[in-house]
């Protein structure tokens, strides 16, 4: 809400990792449950496999049947010798805090019986060691950050190495995800070699918070929202980047113009266009007026603000769905676009507003993100302009165009979580192969990455994080993992666990089917 | 879980009224409004329409523009002169603060200036009067309660006259939907009179707590649960049927044989037939054995102990969906099917199973409900059985089939909400005329109501709530009001404020469409 099409994106939220597995290819799954057959979600305790508790599946990974113990009350993560970060990282020591809860913290509440143990070797520590000079503790996250590392499992000390704290970041989430507990409430973890990376730089969750307020913090004006206190403070929105940037995550606001603005009206006089009905106005407002130049001043205002309040690099701006009755409407525009040798085609009006809008964003060393209308409608784009791809019909073709003509694009169209079906649709957000389109390598190089967008139609702080998780986690697997990785069986398997421990990490992730979790039955 | 299929089918939750309002007919409704427009979900405080806050709309409903003003630290809720109930009713006097709270309750954490107030009568009191000598209070709501009531709204008292303490409850939803705040914080209530009943007895909303564990409570055998703390305790069981008795709902269990019965296998040795390959068993088990002796003394004791555990007069049998595949493959089976004379018709072995399970509920006083496929495949049933029809393919000429044999239904076909769908499906569930089918008048008063029901493949704890609502008051309307109340934008208008209301009463009910709730405004 606020400002017409606010809205969000966010790399896909923590734990996005990928692989083939040694052992991968192999299916060691089960076949699908029937409904009536009731089974289980995989118990992690039984631990056979330790790469069934991962998710995204990393690039490579060796595992041994050697199982090394981890005593909660003496396992630290450490900075290990020579890392270019230390205790002063903020970032690190957070992240450390945190993956020690996540791996141990639920441990203190329960009265287990520590019986029959066999005598195990122990691992004492997870070292990290980050090797650029620039570890990035005190940095954000970029389209350019590396977030690959390195694992080694192995007595006394497991390590874990990365460029930057980025790729430390990833690290941590894949070693807490190897930790598990076994019947007797022993912590263990395989003997493990594990080298990961993204295959996609940009895996990103839009969450719209226009249809309805979400309850997250962000924004900064109090014109334009819909009643005074559905609005985003500026502390909101500094806290959630603050939040994202710990994790690794980018924040990339988008403020949609000049369609989807209504709500702009109410808190700028003359922003939008007025509408007519035959010769007179009617009362009601279309688009942005593209007109006036008192638009483009309220915009490079706006635009300066937005861009000295979010640090990353990117602004969405919007550009999709633009009606052009309420243009054609307005005798002035009508006029405007005779002045200018348009004719009657209002595309060129919209590029003529688009491109003045991209210059503005420009000159505050922003780069910008487009939905696809703006290059299908020809707007002139500076060359490292990025293309959402998000029409449903065609997006094969529209890759193969748009990076045809030289830009980066974003594929958003096969993963909008809002359009939700009956069963575990997850399978057909996993099933997309993102790269499979016409086009010569370097064509397939500028695909960046890819977006699951949650439309806020139908969402709001009542439904939002179940209808969220566990679907987006497929779209995070497909884009962090390497192409072979396409077992739905396998993928079941993980999948389900990964929703386990989601839960356990108090996102209330909805079930992929039938089952329950083993953390249910050991901590009621 | 535990128990296969145990299911709770819960009577619509509060809230279950309807109407010809005599202002219906006339559209007030606004369109719907488009995506672009961004329109606001209705104002309560704007209180032109007394009925557009009601839901489901009353029988008959006369308003007058004169209001009433209500002061929180006077007004009260009493019995009136010639109530067979009083201050001994714990039911009402625990109703009567229940809808204190639900009126006034947050007003308490509110700096409100009440200023620039008009002079308006006082309400001083709603004043409640049960007529019947047995008013109830101490027992359960039945198929054939009185939900009846009047309310009378004028200063300085109103009246609220029901036979029984259960039309009494609908009434107070009644009145607590009419009274409403103004923008100055006060309270007001127009001068109404109300008329009001159910078009159905039969209201219901099933719940699956066999695929995942709600966290309801309920149940009793700690043998054939997931895990040894997924049951429910005796307690959980009286606490959720004590729980509902008070807001006037029936808690109808369902133990679903002789298929659906996996999970009673882990507790109950011999209950489930052995499926063979070829000569061999082949180690994983089918339905319910019918042939053994032994199944029919286990399902006496446990019918024994579920009839005096759960009060309502009806048990649900289930007998849907059997697999008649491994009945074929057992040579034991075999041999009981030639020496019964069934020769190769399972329907006639299933049937033979369900008559005897049938006859052991008789003995304890029980009805029973069951699926269609009971009644398909001709089982001999008492005439007072209650014949539940799902298959969503031909329910209208199954409706015309069971009635036409004289048998009592309930509808459940059109309103299964775990099949989820892009969009306002409400819309469909709302127009659904439950009595639109080919029969005589007699035959339509068999049908009794309907079941909304949300089976637990893909819903738990996490999502259940959202999913549920306000989807299924779409059919709680449709059972409470009058035919006639169909205008599907009206309903939008009311549906949309019913929601917000269920926010403000702390149910997390998804949204309707976009937007936001008027109380979320005043209330941060």
């Amino acid at each position: 809400m606020g400002l017409g099409g606010l809205l969000v994106g966010l790399f896909l939220v923590s734990a996005v990792l990928v692989g083939t597995s040694v052992r991968h290819g192999v299916s060691r799954a089960e076949p699908e449950p029937e409904p009536e057959l009731e089974l289980a979600e995989w118990d992690p305790a039984s631990g056979a496999f330790p790469e069934d508790s991962l998710w995204p599946l990393p690039q490579s990974l060796r595992t041994s049947p050697r199982q090394l113990q981890l005593a909660p009350d003496r396992f630290q993560i450490v900075h290990g010798a020579g890392s270019s970060a230390g205790p002063a990282c903020a970032l690190l020591q957070d992240a450390f805090r945190r993956y020690y809860e996540y791996m141990f913290g639920y441990a203190r509440w329960l009265q287990r019986g520590r019986k029959g143990l066999a005598a195990k070797p122990e691992l004492a520590q997870l070292q990290v060691v980050i090797s650029s000079p620039e570890p990035g503790c005190n940095g954000y996250p970029q389209l350019a950050s590396s977030e690959a590392y390195r694992l080694t499992i192995t007595e006394p000390v497991a390590v874990l190495k990365a460029d930057e704290v980025w790729g430390a970041l990833r690290g941590l989430e894949t070693f807490s995800q190897l930790v598990h507990e076994d019947d007797y409430g022993s912590f263990l973890v395989n003997a493990s070699e594990i080298y990961d990376f993204p295959r996609f730089a940009h895996r990103g969750i839009l969450l719209d918070t226009s249809r309805h307020y979400l309850p997250l913090k962000s924004i900064l004006t109090n014109l334009g929202a819909y009643s005074y206190n559905h609005i985003y403070t500026p502390t909101d929105v500094h806290l959630v980047i603050e939040y994202a940037r710990l994790r690794g995550i980018r924040v990339i606001p988008e403020f949609d113009t000049p369609g989807h603005t209504q709500s702009w009206g109410q808190g700028q006089k003359d922003l939008l266009t007025p509408c007519y009905s035959g010769k007179q106005p009617s009362g009601s407002f279309g688009p942005v007026n593209p007109i006036l130049n008192t638009t483009y001043d309220f915009m490079t205002k706006f635009f300066k603000e937005i861009s000295s309040v979010f640090p990353d690099d990117y602004i969405h701006l919007g550009g999709d769905e633009v009606s052009f009755a309420c243009w054609k409407s307005n005798p002035e525009v009508k006029e405007f676009m005779k002045k200018q040798g348009f004719g009657i085609d209002y595309a060129k009006l919209e590029s003529y507003y688009i491109q003045k809008i991209l210059d503005i964003v420009s000159s505050y060393n922003k780069g910008y993100v487009v939905w696809q209308e703006v290059f299908d409608n020809k707007a002139q784009l500076k060359p490292d302009t990025v293309i959402e791809v998000w029409m449903g019909n065609n997006y094969v073709q529209e890759l193969s165009s748009v990076t045809g003509a030289g830009f980066t694009a974003i594929l958003a169209a096969p993963w909008y979580l809002d359009y939700i079906s009956y069963g575990q649709d997850w399978k057909k957000y996993y099933s997309v192969e993102p790269l499979d389109f016409p086009g010569s390598e370097k064509q397939k190089k500028l695909v960046i990455g890819g977006e699951a967008c949650l439309w806020g139609e139908f969402v709001d702080a009542t439904n939002l994080t179940p209808r969220l998780w566990p679907r987006a986690s497929a779209v995070g697997e497909r884009l962090w993992s390497s192409r072979n990785v396409t077992d739905l069986k396998d993928a079941y398997k993980r999948l389900s666990n990964h929703r386990c421990r989601m839960l356990s990490r108090g996102i209330a992730a909805e079930p992929v089917f039938v089952g329950y979790c083993a953390h249910e039955a050991r901590r009621r």
